[in-house]
């Protein structure tokens, strides 16, 4: 029987799995759902023949590092599960943890970011064992409990353990499908700077008649945002782009040979013009290679819609991420945007710093890459689209960068319309399914590598 | 006996007609109580000998028009009956409808905005009576039930019912005093045009990474608003200021005279300084010369304080109040705030017209305003705070602007830190006996004008 037929005549019992997996509420402010997934995991990899031990870090959920196989290689994969949060909760047409399916989808959160992934990975060491026998070389998972909020304690966690950790390649969550179902492989990740921007400028709310003479917290705060950036996307902080790494003439081929669908991303997105108005390989450089300044949220006064108020608030709150590429440095971002903000008469904003993650490259042609991307060609219908780096963010520098094991993000079940930190998150069932099929693929090839 | 002989043996008496009227809960959605407000109110006209009628509109609750004297002057007195609401209940000290009096403070919704004055107002009406006699001239008072919720109706009302209403001289409410306890006079108010912006960008939130080629709807409103106004106040929509009346020698005059307790509103408001740096006479011409823009509230994306979430918002609302000054027309300023979005790129931002209000101002030397400064200087201690109109909004056009009737705010029983439109609404029992010594006075000032 091949590996694919095995997957669809086990496909109840490992759906079972994963609808278990997504029904634990494992949320950043729920640490005994977090502790309760990890018990799930930790009893899945012992009855797959795992050793599993607990890496703890102060303050951080345990990580679980679950080891099997034997031999002189080993590959490291990386997932997480913890989960974003499911606000705004109305929009759920299912509860986000009653996983539900309808239709051949997946409904539930988590249900692809990552949980997807991790366990149809779970079924594929099953499968492996099976069809294979013991691995030849060693298989490390290393799951954490705090990639949704930012990985705060990963880098000296791994600074902690890295003698565990060593490894030959390893396999990061997964980059998934893209709009036209091609799977997607990439061999790094862009940075974060996460700060929250604070003002307090008055004792009190004023009645809005006061604003003639009363400078206005929101006024501040929006002038200083409007400071910070072009129309057209250009970040206007002085420095911002000193350390920006532009591509290579190898990295120009990679961009010229993946496919990307800019109407069908137009249509998704419901937009429409790109940024700047960028098309063609112009778009496709941008996408991978331009660092952002977004506006994740902003907060002042009186917001309900359809109703009249007249306040001069208080204070006001914004919310900027700036997505980051090689070699951009978080905290340097943060310091350069302090220095634009004080230069520019907005030194009364406070600067609260969330999460920070270093941008991180790979080389796509290691043993680990070259198995992913072969395995990809084998299993699936499209050719891969492979790409310099995933354009969010993971936690991924202190394994592809600190102790500098070649890695790659690849194929998986997440597609671009997966809602992934939204409401309704889904995954659909048969792309679970290629999944399990998939790992089972580059497990074998990254065997048979060397 | 003098008049303020006789307000202190009868102040039982007027505290108890206060008492009950603060005692009606004549909320916007209470029209039960609305009515009994109403009624009340005429009996007490009745009482006092004035004829009453109602004035109706669809919609709306009764207005009360209750006439009395004779001869051939006339004067208009504008109050209102209907309260704020009374959320945040929770921060009362006693219950907004159960009035108490604790150490010569009268506490209750409604106590200072408006029927401190409107009481004090009946019985100044019975005392006048008795110490004048029949007014040689007519007194209407017009008392509408609508206010707190923007007087929808009253432009129409005034329309309909115009030939009933003519005066020669308006009361309107009243300003109050000040800090220091000086009494307040005004003839106008200032105008409001209140929008929300809204702007609907992306299909649905998308995760922060997507920024890099999605235009951000939270961008997109935050540089329309920063394109409005320059960093001290300046508004730079086109034409903006075109109809903006200076003022006049006379008003630089009153301006000169007015005092203004710079340091004591710094330290009110916790601010070191005014808007764009003013001070002194300028600050004193800015705050009621200047029309504003103010942003009453903004709300986009994920706002919680202290957390992080990378999303990149599908869309962004802002709640916009221009405060306007003579002569502008708050129907012009939409549109004219329309066509510098439209001018300037922003023509997808959804404009929604809340409230509006012209701006109005009557001449300062009319009979009644005379009349009305005079007996502030007869019966207050300090001297009368005279300015040429409220920088906060009334619905005072109808009658001061479109009737032509001369109109003035005169001292009343509102202080600054009264709590109007906030919990624990309450009122000095002194500044309402003070108050009906003074309507006696303006009332005998103007039979004797002209």
């Amino acid at each position: 029987m091949s590996v694919s037929e095995i997957v669809a005549q086990r496909a109840d019992r490992y759906l079972d799995w994963y609808i278990e997996a997504c029904s634990i509420p494992s949320l950043a402010d729920e640490p005994d759902s977090l502790a309760d997934m990890a018990a799930w995991l930790d009893e899945r990899f012992h009855a797959l023949g795992a050793s599993t031990e607990r890496l703890t870090f102060e303050g951080a959920p345990d990580v679980i590092l679950a080891t099997l196989g034997s031999g002189e290689k080993s590959v490291l994969v990386y997932d997480h599960y913890d989960v974003q949060p499911v606000d705004p909760i109305e929009l759920w047409e299912s509860k986000p943890f009653s996983p539900e399916v309808r239709s051949g989808v997946l409904y539930a959160r988590g249900a692809a970011d990552n949980k997807g992934d991790l366990i149809a990975r779970l079924a594929a060491l099953e499968i492996y064992a099976e069809v294979y026998g013991e691995p030849p070389f060693h298989i490390k998972f290393l799951v954490e409990g705090e990639e949704e909020t930012g990985s705060r304690s990963f880098p000296g966690l791994v600074a902690r353990y890295g003698h565990k950790l060593a490894a030959d390649g390893c396999i990061w969550e997964g980059a998934g499908l893209d709009l036209a179902g091609r799977p997607e492989l990439v061999f790094g990740a862009k940075g974060l700077a996460y700060v929250e921007l604070n003002h307090l400028g008055l004792a009190s709310d004023q009645h809005s008649s006061v604003a003639v003479i009363a400078p206005s917290p929101v006024w501040y705060v929006v002038e200083a945002l409007a400071s910070l950036r072009s129309r057209d996307g250009r970040v206007l902080i002085e420095g911002f782009y000193d350390d920006v790494v532009p591509p290579s003439e190898a990295d120009e081929r990679m961009l010229e040979a993946l496919p990307f669908e800019e109407e069908a991303e137009k249509e998704r997105l419901g937009i429409e013009s790109f940024v700047g108005g960028a098309s063609g390989l112009d778009l496709v450089r941008r996408y991978f290679f331009e660092p952002t300044c977004n506006i994740a949220g902003i907060d002042a006064g009186f917001t309900v819609p359809g109703a009249s108020k007249t306040v001069l608030p208080r204070s006001a709150l914004a919310k900027v991420d700036f997505r980051l590429v090689p070699d951009q440095d978080p905290a340097d971002i943060v310091a350069k945007l302090r220095r634009h903000l004080v230069k520019h008469g907005y030194d009364k904003i406070e600067i609260l710093g969330h999460s920070m993650e270093h941008p991180v490259r790979s080389p796509s042609d290691s043993d680990i890459g070259r198995a992913a991307v072969t395995a990809a060609e084998k299993v699936y219908a499209g050719k891969p689209a492979v790409a310099p780096l995933m354009i969010a963010t993971g936690p991924m520098h202190p394994i592809a960068g600190t102790l500098g094991i070649p890695t790659v993000s690849p194929a998986g079940v997440c597609r671009p319309d997966s809602n992934i930190h939204a409401p309704n998150e889904h995954c659909l069932i048969e792309d679970f399914n290629t999944t399990i099929e998939y790992t089972v693929a580059w497990l074998e090839a990254f065997g048979s590598s060397g």
